[in-house]
């Protein structure tokens, strides 16, 4: 069986298992205090061109978002998402048990609007009966493996600043959403148009670890004593440095992310010729073809796909993800199946 | 320098930097539902003898601390520790943030009582304006290094059963605080006289990783949704899942932590033959003998510890720790500095 | 002028006032411990027809519903309701700072069904990743002053059940919800076929003060540590329950609801023959008539009522409310001005 | 019998009776939005000469204490109080559910003092593996029925400035508290050496409510926000208004107070001269006088205390209180059977 329902389905990247034998009885200090740390974080400020922010290395997504959100916000406070927001719909209420209402916009595709944000915060007023929006969360590449552009970042982020409140954007897959051509956001433009962002490491080639930028000054105090309470301090926190600085080495993180979109790109290609239907037109590593039952029996036989959502009495959409080490062979036989579905 | 301040300075056990590359492409579901959390689990359960226990895979010991007792409370109760409890003085508040008092005891060298658990738990009735205790967090090999003998660890239990509350072991140091002849207790023991109780990786060999096993059915219902909702579930679980299944196999775990007490020992006695004194004597891997201000100014030219307190005027203990790495030439280079040491 | 904004703009009955003033130098017990309570519970068992079950009595909905609502859910588990519910739009996140999530169904007229519980429950089945459904909330009557009847009611109790969720529903306006012909739901009812329901004080004569009725046999241990914990039990708790006496004896409680829900049925009538619309076909103390900015600006000289909705770019929807010490001399007053209003 | 337990177990002073009733009818605004709230403020700032100080009016204690200090720290402090603070040992963990550790420090008589809290914030430093003290907690009385003197406050006020933390007074008998010559803290230096106090009113003659004095600007900001998120926004808010409006005009507070400490004064003198030993040297209202078995049995036949502390084998420390309404009849009676009492 060839797996493509996500894109954590293997270890990492074997340059990161050859520097962790290299230096494994090196002594260092813990809870990423050590050397590695370090270099990994100022190889992420040289590559997002971001001298200034700070960089920290925690454990998972949904700690992540969950250790970032309830750092910003004021009790009282909620975070705007999108409905489809994997804080909303895939972290069994991990925002709401540090106390903090999750506030669901409707979206297109995964995503939101620059004008969204301005309306509800603008309703708001000084209502206290009512959760205050306190930040912004969008995915960036998303959920639906679509992308913003830099004008739709852009507008949040100016959205977000009139209104008083923070912009978060959440990169457990910010490689594959920068290396599409229907994007023209540039690593640089993350600290310059967001309070805080992600750079994930778990579905990205690493074993494990997300890096959280924090650029505006306002957010970084005690951030580590945030981490710390929320058991998202790794004791031997070399681990996720090491990975990091492997990544970021030589443009090894993007190069990744580039050819797995590649990837994606080729199997996209085949079933549009094959006349399959996509449930969203995304730009990255995740497709959401929409097959018939007997389609997807077939293909099952030899595939394995996340279930997405059932689109009408005889289909489905699935979603078929590539990833930094999808071989040639497995989209090659993708590709063959696809061809020889009956329509 | 040699570094002696912790047991989690180094990578981890080389067989599993060589499993790791071995599987390194294997494809396996995400999130603890692979072949290797498995065989891991039903290792521990073997070497454990607690066929029925459920066995979770977390990641760090506040993260596991906080799951498992946010799991086990209800909103208004409390968890009884000693005073100097790992949870009570360095978690940054990771309990209360769950909304949990953590109720201090008095305690000698780490370790409580079932008497001041049957006391205190006597006293609290039914009183409503005061939190109700609802468990006992200890921990084996305790902050002090000590260890709790059979009957100690029975009489809690005991004392908990008969209170209506629950035993929770912390085993961040299990393989080294089960591997002094100090202690009667056997593995075995701890499903038999615990409702749950971890087994510690990050300090016994592990590059991260804490096993939780829960003995009493009562506990068992929903936990991998507590483990969600904290951001406890590795995406990547297989990474811990592997490392588990090296350690348990052929009884490396225990290898380890014996070695690492033996060097212990060796170091322990150089002490008490230079006439160092010892703020408790704890027969594990952590240390803590008290030296003048001008022995530590020596040793501290070639040698890291642990602050742990300031004895008197001129005098502090420092904790010396021991690991499953530490090399025999580390050992023998502090010994031979103690016996210089001018007294 | 005139205000119809809502009800909880006077003091309270007068059969209050006299009692207090007749007691007040009687010394009793603190929280709630008094002779004041035990009779205002044993005359709401009574009137409700529940001799068995428990009996609370908390200051305010919003402190209520978190009581009662933290009190039912494990940590990971949601309360389902109507997008429109109390707990959801008009109480500042007051459930999430407890730790759970608020799923918000779509509502028709602040109602919810059963086949919308039974859907949701069982398409979550037994997925980590998301938050499972643990009660129903729903309100008696709504926030838009409707009311369910006998069948829907039993179908979302049954739907529960089956699920294995439990039922709550928010009486703070319940006298009202109960005395409209619309519904056939008896107060006997509300035992049968909730696991917990209130009976608000605070918006039907009282100065303040909601019951608890808790019928589930399992919900009922600890409730008190609840209230305790979450400073909702008051010291000189006898302030509630000699309302609730009052209020209960001799069917007060009902007949200040029925009138104030024909009131509202005056009002209704005076609205429809003037060719107003109303937004919701509500049956109680609560209208929404629609009116155009013309005719709003005419009424707001003399009248204040609660902005609820715009409803399109020249009219507005507002809530009208009576209340158990409306004054026949207020309603003819707005008929008079609805009758005279320019179309 | 003649109950002498606590302050809280009778009505409110009768002023406040005939007030309630007057303005019975009177419509107002709810959430504390009404005229008698806004004249209460007036005169709390009037009384205690911090015009430009907020006040807003909660219902009891306990929630006090929570949302005041939840609304003051970040999430990682904790609060630094006495061990026998009202918010360690009888809030039922109200502080720990809003996340925050409570730091118990040793205390004399319910007491602590400005070098303990430079102590323990000059150890903490930097450390984001303990808990942050962010505030210190005392009340005024405190549980013992002592006080504190103005260079004790202001030199603990220091000791926070310096520390960059927060200092919060209970003042749920602040009346009790400076009513006596014990202290020279005037109503005046409350505003002036603290953050943020409280007024304490179901202690000292209101049916219920306390008042929060926040003197500190930054720490004003949303606060409404956080009272209605906790449940702690009266609807009617009035009803609390009305009752400071009527304690704080024409120092019916105070003169109530004096009264209460002038009755326990005529106690303490009778039970000092009878030879019976005190367990505190308390000048408020509250007097812990230590009686032998014998002498608890004869008294208990028409008297009811508090039970406080077991002493030795065969005596009892009780609590004596006086209020605001503590008759000269109860005191005498009570006088008597001291001086009647076999030693």
């Amino acid at each position: 069986m060839i797996n493509l329902a996500s894109d954590y389905l293997e270890g990492c990247h074997p340059n990161i298992l050859k520097k962790l034998a290299e230096v494994n009885e090196q002594q260092t200090p813990g809870y990423g205090r050590d050397p590695f740390c370090e270099e990994a974080a100022a190889e992420i400020r040289r590559v997002f061109s971001c001298p200034d922010s700070d960089v920290h290395f925690l454990v998972g997504g949904t700690q992540t978002n969950s250790v970032v959100i309830s750092s910003i916000l004021r009790p009282y406070e909620g975070v705007l998402c999108p409905v489809s927001g994997h804080i909303n719909q895939h972290e069994t209420g991990a925002i709401e048990a540090t106390g903090h209402k999750v506030m669901g916009l409707t979206h297109k595709d995964g995503k939101i609007t620059a004008a969204q944000v301005r309306v509800i915060t603008a309703l708001q007023e000084d209502d206290e009966h009512t959760v205050r929006p306190g930040m912004v969360y969008i995915s960036l590449s998303t959920e639906y493996g679509t992308v913003y552009n830099l004008t739709e970042l852009r507008d949040l982020y100016k959205a977000c600043r009139s209104s008083g409140i923070y912009l978060y954007v959440d990169g457990a897959r910010l490689g594959y959403g920068l290396s599409t051509p229907f994007t023209n956001i540039t690593p640089a433009d993350l600290p310059k148009y967001t309070d805080v962002f992600t750079v994930g490491g778990t579905k990205q080639g690493a074993l494990l670890g997300e890096a959280v930028v924090i650029n505006n000054p306002a957010l970084k105090k005690d951030f580590r004593y945030m981490m710390k309470r929320a058991g998202a301090m790794l004791a031997k926190g070399r681990l996720i440095g090491i990975q990091f600085s492997e990544l970021m080495k030589n443009n090894l993180y993007f190069d990744l992310a580039k050819k797995a979109v590649g990837q994606a790109d080729r199997i996209r290609a085949a079933l549009l010729k094959a006349g399959i239907p996509l449930l969203v037109d995304s730009p990255t590593n995740q497709l959401f073809p929409i097959f018939t039952d007997e389609q997807l029996e077939t293909l099952e036989e030899s595939f394995i796909f996340s279930p997405w959502e059932r689109v009408n009495d005889s289909s489905t959409a699935v979603r078929v993800c590539t990833s930094w080490c999808t071989p040639d062979s497995h989209v090659d036989a993708l590709i063959k199946a696809v061809k020889e579905l009956k329509k």
